[in-house]
């Protein structure tokens, strides 16, 4: 896919409509504001890539976590990437009119003019994906997109452990399974098995363990659809904090892992096989809330303008960047306090945050501002944020 | 001003662009996304009106909750409101170029750029304030202002507990408002004095107390910025949690109330004098996050479509409107976990969701769908959603 992004800021106004422009100094970017760091967000890439090639598995980002068509562009680049992961419908379809052709969505559609715009993606060119779980919801799919003429694939999503939404016994996969099969319109591919609530367990062990129960789990499944004449072409999961074990599984088709990309705090503290830290040589950190200080009226103390509506802290307050003399202590709406016992921060300093969460952090803002050597080089629109339904 | 506003949808399309066009059923309405029940809002922002009545204040509702111009309008349809509260200088930019004509600014402006768009609200004919806790900031506010050929208004801000920005001291409060005092392109207003930190305190004594000092701590400023020379006409505070009692103290001049309009679970926890929860019969809920059911694979459990992205959990989980038989549980990225022990819920139910913190809530948001008696009455955008800089 191509790599140019043409960006025209003609009628934007810096500090309304974007927070800088190509060309600036990262010390002139108006705040908050997310910063891309090229360089490292290029390694990352590459790394991921790298990492994958002993394996027998393809690469398939998730875009939920960066909504971003340039970030997605750039992650399609690579030979083992063979399209992307969306969470939602209206997602699906900003990705699919930018151009991208193969977008798995990694949940369940149920509601019936969604699945109609489902539908509608396939449609138009794309190869769509769904994850379902649920009888009728399979019959639905399927007649709409006999009445669109089009074709959907789905994936019967396994529970493998996140107890959100999935079947969990081979009874009912097969069920669903051969519902699927039976419909002209549909196409079994195979399973989608996230375990999702064990991505962020800082034990590297531990994730071991519980992937090894999930693996066998899943070959268990595998083995009773192919014993009734079903086979999986498909096995999706894997994100940031496990790919590598669904990766060597020999099960896994494909991993979908999307933090890796950007990085943030939660990943940053778990350990890989020899006990460091993702952010210790592992991953970069990519992506930094860019922020300013606006109060030192208190001794010991900074406030930045960094706050609950420019970042989440559901997984985690930030990390200061590069600074371990400073401490990011608590957050309001708009405020940050910054612990700075030795009163070293100033009026307007800026500091680089690194975010607590990354996925719902991105969804909170229009642009990412890319950066290279402290030069803004693009600003590229986090073109699928708010898009929910 | 003006109450109607005009909205057009002729190429917008339902599910992409906006999640539901005037006319349709809320059951019609694509999830997950924020409805206002007009008849509930209406009441909220008249029995704010009839609550301050008795008192010598006037009120400046906080726009950064809702960060919408169509809920701004209407507030400001009443006598007693003087115009608004903003917390950045984009967001004022949104709400001036609206026709709003004075807007106090409850933070600090520090960064060159912003400093100079600022003077630019105030240039176009806005009525400016804002609050200043730096004499340096003084400094470059009253350069900028003189060099736009244009006026800005002052209040020193007063650190009365939050521990956030402002200063604490008489001496410090004198040396501001004396340099604002000194500039011609800056006029000295008088006080911010908002505790923001006990607005959310469950016990309405423990909210009394902690304002009784407040309130005195306010009065010897004031006392001292008089015999200094210095009168405060304005002395501004107060959220839905306290703003009975500035109303009540006869020192503040204003009060600055957000959260009451749609109010929030975690405010509605809270008690008034009589032991009462705010949510009963003090204020009605008039924002909902509406979910629908996507999976109910699992005995005793569904799962909604609203999850981490489109509501703020800082101040913990959202109840579900009008029904104890369920309860959202737990809470990632794109779902929640609802404990249904009865298995009630089916696929594409839709239930109301009171979101556990608003202003944060509303920042995810493009539209408010505005619904009455169960129609959509019209769409509102979230004008300001965003704007953080």
């Amino acid at each position: 896919m191509g790599m140019k992004t043409k960006n025209t800021y003609s009628d934007a106004e810096v500090g309304f409509d974007i927070p800088a422009l190509p060309g600036m100094d990262e010390r002139e970017i108006q705040t908050p504001c997310l910063v891309i760091d090229l360089d490292r967000f290029e390694i990352n890439l590459k790394k991921m890539v790298d990492d994958l090639r002993p394996f027998n598995v393809t690469l398939r980002p998730h875009a939920k976590m960066h909504k971003s068509v340039d970030v997605a562009r750039r992650q399609l680049a690579f030979n083992n990437t063979v399209g992307i992961c969306c969470q939602k419908v209206s997602e699906a379809e900003v990705f699919s009119r930018a151009g991208i052709t193969d977008i798995l969505i990694t949940n369940q559609v149920c509601d019936a003019a969604k699945i109609s715009r489902l539908c509608g993606i396939a449609q138009s060119g794309c190869r769509v994906t769904v994850c379902v779980d649920d009888l009728s919801n399979v019959n639905a799919l399927a007649t709409e997109a006999r009445r669109q003429k089009t074709h959907i694939h789905c994936l019967v999503e396994l529970d493998c452990g996140a107890g959100r939404c999935g079947v969990t016994e081979p009874e009912q996969i097969l069920e669903l399974a051969l519902a699927i099969d039976g419909f002209s319109s549909l196409t079994f591919d195979g399973l989608q098995a996230y375990q999702g609530s064990i991505q962020h367990e800082k034990s590297y062990e531990k994730r071991e363990e519980v992937m090894g129960g999930v693996i066998s789990q899943v070959n268990s499944c595998v083995t009773s659809l192919r014993n009734a004449g079903l086979s999986c072409n498909v096995v999706s999961g894997g994100g940031t904090g496990t790919f590598l074990l669904e990766a060597a599984s020999g099960i896994y088709t494909e991993v979908q892992c999307g933090s890796y990309a950007f990085m943030d705090a939660d990943y940053g503290r778990i350990n890989n096989q020899t006990g460091q830290r993702l952010d210790q040589g592992q991953w970069e950190n990519a992506l930094f809330l860019l922020t300013s200080v606006m109060s030192t009226a208190k001794t010991g103390q900074a406030v930045c303008d960094a706050g609950l509506k420019v970042q989440s802290v559901d997984s985690g307050l930030p990390t200061i960047f590069d600074r371990d003399d400073i401490r990011y202590v608590s957050c309001s709406d708009e405020h940050g306090v910054i612990e700075d016992k030795k009163n070293k921060l100033k009026l307007n300093d800026k500091l680089r945050l690194i975010p607590g969460h990354c996925d719902p952090t991105c969804n909170l803002h229009d642009w990412y501002v890319c950066v290279r050597s402290g030069k803004v080089e693009s600003l590229w629109p986090v073109s699928a944020r708010g898009k929910a339904w």
